[in-house]
């Protein structure tokens, strides 16, 4: 990389202004104001006031301190910049859980560099977890402080944590064979959203499956599950970056096997 | 009721026993031991040491107190007392969630009187979360401090958030059209645990369906959720305190019509 990645500390400034206005609005759920989007195969896309208003925070953050940089955002669409980096944002990743006050959504900002991603940032407001990437994957709660996260390096099919968001989900991903996948792990969990993939990262669940990703719902978390010594690719294979769908492993040896499991031809 | 009620306090100090020893392993996944309890029909069926520990703090801090009410643990089975009282515990709500790192278990204790549920308390430890009743059912949280809770009381069939913990259960419960109900709803959300009938009862969330559940996963929740304003049923209408199924609804009328739903003939 022939240029200098932002130091950590900025990405916790994001979070901390995305933090802020989030949290603001999970806690006062009498003056959310929801309003849903219109796309094909949902019935009901929400997106809130704090969605909004968040995301212009913190590009406006972004542009004040990186003015060359690129950004995209959920909300508020694309701007180019004038250098190889590329920030992605997700104000509010789960604004399901966010309306139903399951805290199990999160704030997403992540880097991108030559499309690649480098850095990323999960943060928990309510909980106060903070997920990050800065060549390691660190974990901050305020229930212990600061703790370097890793997957379970050996961890085997038959003893897998398997996660996905919505059993509704897999049905829109043509031929992918998760009810093979189901059968051969330990256990199956549903609706843990971008915090059952940061907890893969810290140890705690094996394969996270999602479907109908955008760019924004996975930026952040590739570096933190790689950093953490995950894989994540696309159910085909390729790098996440870009969306569509993604699978996210504890190890190199796992991923091949829900791969293969989830290609299996019918 | 011909006896006192214990104070609300009493509910506080058992549940800070409770909070404790679960956040201890729940913060160190390493020194949690994980055995498999043996069902028909149910693969996986978690349980750790601090299950069983926790459990056993709960009971000797009762039988100090009051030696004379029964108590009934999911650990340690039940003991007799002479009195109409019982206590229902649940250490941990949700082994699943709390070995995946997931902050939405709980710490459940109940109270029956005469097989009645009076008095409940759910407790999150990691987020800080209380919710108890005592006549109105309250919400301690570290982010707001205490605030009264009320079910959604105007909403509607077509405007409810509904939610079930597995899409898996939904299966083990005889012709129950869960598929014509999650039809005429706004949303379904999975994976929410007791968590999510603590957000019913603050009003985020409008219907939560159960299955296979035994007493001790409901009793706690029934008082919570009756003194917010909402109803709590079994599938075919009757009281819940035996478990079995739970329905539980934001209000009288919106219970009728989902009962009505999930009823309905093939």
């Amino acid at each position: 990389m022939q240029h200098t990645l932002p130091p950590p500390s900025f990405l916790h400034e994001l979070a901390e202004i995305a933090e802020r206005n989030t949290l603001q609005t999970y806690l006062h759920h009498e003056k959310m104001s929801i309003d849903t989007k219109i796309h094909e195969g949902l019935r009901f896309d929400p997106v809130t006031n704090a969605d909004r208003e968040t995301e212009l925070l913190i590009r406006n953050k972004i542009q004040e301190c990186y003015p060359d940089h690129a950004i995209m955002g959920e909300e508020w669409g694309k701007v180019a910049g004038n250098s190889p980096f590329e920030w992605i944002i997700d104000p509010i990743d789960g604004t399901r859980p966010f309306i139903c006050g399951l805290p199990i959504w999160g704030c997403l900002i992540g880097l991108y560099y030559n499309g690649t991603a480098v850095m990323g940032m999960m943060s928990q407001p309510y909980t106060g977890d903070r997920f990050w990437s800065d060549g390691q994957a660190s974990w901050f709660s305020g229930r212990f402080g600061e703790r370097r996260m890793e997957t379970r390096k050996n961890v085997t099919l038959d003893q897998a944590i398997l996660h996905t968001t919505s059993p509704e989900y897999v049905e829109t991903y043509p031929n992918n064979r998760f009810d093979i996948l189901k059968d051969n792990v330990l256990m199956t969990r549903y609706g843990g959203e971008c915090y059952a993939m940061a907890m893969l990262a810290a140890g705690n669940i094996d394969i996270c499956i999602e479907y109908t990703l955008e760019t924004y719902d996975i930026a952040a978390l590739i570096p933190i599950i790689e950093h953490a010594g995950g894989v994540v690719t696309t159910i085909d294979g390729k790098r996440p970056e870009q969306g569509g769908s993604a699978v996210a492993t504890a190890n190199p040896e796992l991923h091949q096997q829900v791969l293969k499991l989830l290609n299996t031809e019918r």
